[in-house]
């Protein structure tokens, strides 16, 4: 079966079901995700693509689709969570970070559970400096790499990588060239994985 | 079990997938699903709401979306359709005059075939027309009746009946108070209606 990519960004509010859900789901479904932070604010501004700012209904209407969500995938969750985050790249450079070591996966539930449960805005240094506690790292010599030019660099590097893909946000999980936007085709990606097609 | 009240407008592509699978999902989950057309286009004027103009990585996506979506549900299409289509006020102006005398359902399938398999741009004179024969009815009466000031108030009543409930975008499928927004939520409304939750 081909591998599917997870591309998410910290910031993403629908993220935050497929972050929550991920890990059961892919032991329920025998599947492997590899998770890929990148700067999806990056992209949407390219592309002018402005889902929620300036629009009170849409903005309304996503947090109760994802309440409804959250309560189907028995996450918990306190909504409206504080949006959108300030430092959004730094965050995602802090998660590509991890990646490359091995705790990005947690620092990134860690981190969204501050963000969505204990209401704490996820771009803040103290909401980032919690996470990586949790994940038993020191925070200031991590947040102080994760400023570094290197891994501005990485994390714009994956930006373009998810662009060429044809990511336009998030999350987005892609198979081989197709491109799954939201948490509510994770079945669809999964069903391209195995068979070819959406079943 | 509470009605499901599906709003959707002509000009909406999502809304092709409702269209076309509703009447066998009806029979298959034992549902009922009222029809109810509106100007979606004078709502998301009206909120700054504008998903896909401007924006080619965004709506080549969305056509591939459908096309895998299309092809799951057995529904036949020849895309991209011509988008976005010209007269949307008029199409629906007819299909909720159709709805009031009973027609309006086979006459929004016959107009969305013409547009998605024929490729005849569904708020021309001559897909309206050609769908209007489909459903054994002279054209011209019909479309005079429809360009109406009664109707054209019919439709911005049915308009601002959609915005008072949240409706912000189509298709939308709306049970009691809570709002289902889009192809991909059809069986989320159906589950409120049945049991109050997602599941």
């Amino acid at each position: 079966m081909p591998d599917i990519d997870f591309w998410y960004s910290i910031g993403s509010t629908y993220s935050f079901l497929s972050i929550m859900r991920l890990d059961d789901w892919c032991a329920e479904n025998n599947a492997t995700v590899k998770w890929r932070p990148f700067n999806v604010r990056a992209v949407m501004s390219e592309q002018r693509n402005i889902p929620f700012a300036g629009k009170p209904v849409k903005s309304s209407y996503m947090w109760r689709d994802i309440e409804r969500r959250a309560a189907k995938y028995h996450i918990h969750a306190r909504l409206p969570a504080p949006y959108p985050i300030s430092d959004l790249e730094l965050a995602n450079q802090v998660a590509l970070l991890g990646m490359t070591e091995g705790w990005g996966k947690p620092f990134t539930q860690a981190l969204y559970r501050i963000w969505f449960e204990d209401g704490v805005e996820a771009g803040s240094e103290d909401a980032m400096s919690e996470a990586l506690f949790r994940c038993q790292l020191d925070p200031l010599p991590v947040l102080a790499r994760a400023r570094s030019p290197e891994a501005e660099r990485a994390l714009s590097a994956e930006t373009e990588a998810a662009t060429a893909l044809g990511v336009f946000g998030a999350p987005s999980f892609v198979v081989g060239n197709e491109v799954f936007w939201g948490d509510d085709r994770l079945e669809d990606a999964l069903s391209w994985a195995k068979v070819g097609h959406v079943v």
